[in-house]
Parts: structure tokens; sequence; C-alpha cells
């Protein structure tokens, strides 16, 4: 595995696989790495013949007073666990190689952007966009990786990719989940011990909801209440939205349906952590 | 040369001639041709294997009221004037092509954007900046062409090239001139008989100004105030702006040196007209 921190060595070396006939696989993360990374890693591998892997912590998607001092960060960790899931290439730019000075270009998807955490996080998916598009541009992949668990921003880069015409198909993979069910996140390691514990109830509170359109519930309100009123059960949980929605425009469904998501964005204590289900 | 308006078709076409090794030039135009943008070909067929010349009168690049209806339009004529100056693929794209239902992706260089035209123009540069990427998706050059007369777009787009890593190169070229000095434009057209005579005006202010810096003025304040002294002995001439900036940032000059542009924007009439120079 190669370990590269400028984008010009990286198009250089990414060129000379191409001219061999090489596909390019890309796997954009934020680094510590953890088993839903890997399954991406993994299934770039099984499709590409080159895997890139990108870690770089993202100042432009977090927003004044979120969390981008305290993301977890373990280079270290994080090249072991990349070049045992296979990773070819290991991209890990600094923030003057991906933000020089007087840099002012953004990408915005509109409409899309301001939904579900785009309420709470306006700048966000911006910030995501932007620098999702600068590592296409950089590595030119086939073909991108990204998990599920992050459903507005799947969607959010589908629809850029659309829009702009570019040339990568994104690849959605599902949610990795812990054995109690709490999707797998960077973000968990914010977590105390009590709040660990309490965590799960998000899933859990999706599979209730999901177990009722299953068993033939489509009202959304109803759905969404009685998914609400488990959660409240437990102390220390805040809820920032709970919704069922439409796959493609992010706008609520009151009925459930194929192809509704119904996505929960909550605060446990200080960490604010999210996850998804699809009908 | 082949016409093409779907996408898909073009990227094949392009794909097959990179395979076998040719070098792509794009010259992005809104149509009705004019010796600017014939000059502009015949520089790409210098430069490139195969001459992309795109035409689409870009909507979102308009404003409210302003002339997006009424610009002129030519298919015929341009496609004569494109081949005659050796472009190999005319791409005329419908606006369902380029902007299909749902559309909701732009791309902003913040700061340059809102500077000069885009005072007058909000929107204007957003709407440049999301169509050029678009094509730059599509057609993948590694040399795109465009006129200094639109110095503000041609600093944008470079910016924007650089800012979000686009791998292909950003060609100005010397604005093209009428025998008055007036500034070729497709918008030239709109000028009534007594207006077009008035419009060379707009041309000898900025020489006026060049002028002054030659035999060693530096003041931007008296420069720029003898070449607005000029301009109001004209009746029927409205300054939108009259300005010397720097050409990295747009920002207002106040000592004229290397580098510094002169640009003009002002009404004749019912037509806004833009020019420069560059010291």
């Amino acid at each position: 595995m190669k370990v590269i921190k400028k984008s010009k060595e990286l198009q250089t070396l990414i060129e000379r696989e191409k001219k061999k006939g090489k596909i390019i696989g890309l796997v954009p993360t934020m680094g510590y790495l953890h088993s839903g990374h890997i399954s991406l890693i993994k299934r770039a591998k099984k499709d590409c013949g080159i895997v890139v892997v990108s870690i770089y912590v993202n100042p432009t998607q977090f927003g004044p007073g979120e969390d981008y001092q305290r993301y977890p960060r373990d280079l270290e960790r994080d090249k072991k666990l990349a070049k045992e899931a296979g990773t070819d290439i290991l991209f890990v730019p600094s923030d003057e190689e991906i933000y020089p000075d007087s840099f002012h270009t953004y990408i915005q998807v509109e409409e899309l952007s301001g939904r579900l955490c785009g309420v709470s996080r306006p700048i966000h998916f911006r910030g995501v966009a932007t620098i999702v598009a600068k590592l296409f541009n950089i590595v030119k992949p086939t073909k991108a990786y990204f998990g599920w668990k992050d459903a507005q921003q799947l969607i959010i880069l589908k629809k850029m990719v659309k829009d702009l015409n570019m040339d990568v198909e994104v690849v959605g993979l599902p949610t990795v989940r812990e054995k109690d069910g709490l999707a797998i996140s960077s973000r968990n390691k914010y977590l105390s011990k009590q709040e660990r514990k309490i965590a799960p109830i998000l899933y859990q509170a999706l599979v209730k909801a999901k177990k009722m359109v299953n068993s033939g519930e489509n009202n959304s309100a109803r759905v969404l209440q009685q998914a609400k009123d488990l959660i409240k059960k437990k102390k220390g949980v805040k809820i920032d939205y709970l919704k069922a929605i439409n796959l493609i425009d992010l706008k609520d469904a009151k009925k459930i349906k194929k192809n509704t998501l119904i996505a929960i964005a909550a605060w446990i204590g200080k960490t604010r952590l999210i996850d998804n289900v699809i009908i």
C-alpha cells in the first residue's frame, strides 16, 4: 500500500494505472476507520483493480461549534486497517493541499441539502459535496463507495454526479451495525459507557417502525409516533428529527411505501448520531 | 464536422478519440458565432487533435429581466462558421439535456463572483461556472478556450478549475475588435445604428486610461476620472462600472501596475456592453 500526501503525485500514479487498463475505485473517508469503512474498501477491492482510500477530516463540512477539533484521528491505526482491507493507495492530504489560501469555490446541491440534517447543519452538505467533487477530480475513479448510514449524503452525492455530469458511479453499501444494532460510526467513540448502553434505542425505534409497516400500517404519522414513544421511554436521548421521507427528493412521505426512508438524528448527551432504514 | 445533441453520444465519440491519443480542445459558446469565437476555434485547432465547440444559450446565467429570450440565435449560420474554422464536433444540447427536471446543483466561486458584473448580475457567474463545469465533465477536454473580453468570467473559471482540482487548462485569448475598436460581442447586434456609432467610446476610454498609465500616471482615481470624463461627453452611455482592479482577486487597485485590469461595463441604450484592457 502506497501512502501519498500530494494530489499531483497521486494523479501521476493513477494516470499510470489507468493506462494499464486498471479500474479505479475510491473510498472517501474522514479516517478513524471502522467496519463500515472496511466493508466499503473490501467491496471496492472486489470491483476495481486499484482501490484508493482517502483520509481527510474535511473542515468545510463542520459548522461552528461542531466537533471538527475533537473528531477522532489515528492515522497509524488507519494505515494498518486500510492495508489489511486491500487498499492500494492511501491518500492523506494536508489542509494546505486541499484548501490552499483563497479557496472560495463550493458546490451546493440545493433543496436536498436543506432537509433533514441540513436543518441543524446548514453548511454541512455544501462541504461534503465540495470535498467529494475535489476528490473525484483528483482521483477520477470509475466507482466511489459510500455507506447508506449517511443516506442523505449518499442521495446528495448521487444528485451532484447526475446534475454536473460527473463520470463516476456512486455505489451505496448497507449500514454495518454492532451486535446490539447500533449503526457503526466514528462518533460512537464519543459515547460514555452509559450513553453507549442507551444508543441502540435509535435502531430499535427504526426497527419498530419497519415492523409496523411490514404488518400493514402505512400512515407515517402513526408509525413515527410509535417510534418516538419508544425513544421517549429512555432518558438522555433528544430527537433532532425522526421522519419518513421519499428517497428521491427527501420530502416527507405521508404514506410509507417502497423506497420510503425512515431516518433519525438524535442527541445522546453531547453526541449527535444518525441512522435510517429503507422500506 | 459532426453535429451532436446528446451528451452520451458525445462522450462515446470523445472516448474513442482519446483512445487514439487525440488531445481534446473545447470552445464553449452561446452561439451566434463571431470573429472572437472564430479566433478561439482556430487556436484550439492549432493546439488540439479534436476541437469540440458547444453552442448553448445557458438560461442559468441570465437574471430576471435580462436578455435570455432575445439573445441572438442562428444555428445554421453557426454550423457554417464553426465548420469553416476547423470544428470537428459541434455540440448543441437541448435544455432538457443540460437541465433536466429537478436540476438543483450549482457551483459558486465566492468572492470573485460578487464583484464587477456580479454586482448588477448576482446569479450570472454561478450559472457560468455551473454550465462550464458540466461541459468540462461531459467533454473532458485537455484545454478549454475563452476570450479575455469576458475577463471576470475567465478569472472565475480559472479559479474554479484550481479550487475544484479540475484537470483542464483554461486558455484565455485576446479580445477581438472591430476596426473602430469596439470589442466584438454577440450583443453588439442589439445596437441601433446611432448606438453602434457611440459604442467605441468604451474602448476609447480604456485606451485613454492605458495611455495615461504608460506615460507614468499610476493613481487609479485620476486615471479612471479622465476615462469617465471622456465617456460623459457622449450622450446615451450610462456607466455601470469603470474600475481598475487586481487580476487575482478582482479587488480595486489604488495604484495601477502590471497585471491591473481596467474594466468597464456600460449601458448604451438598452444594451449592456463590457470591455477591458490589461496593463
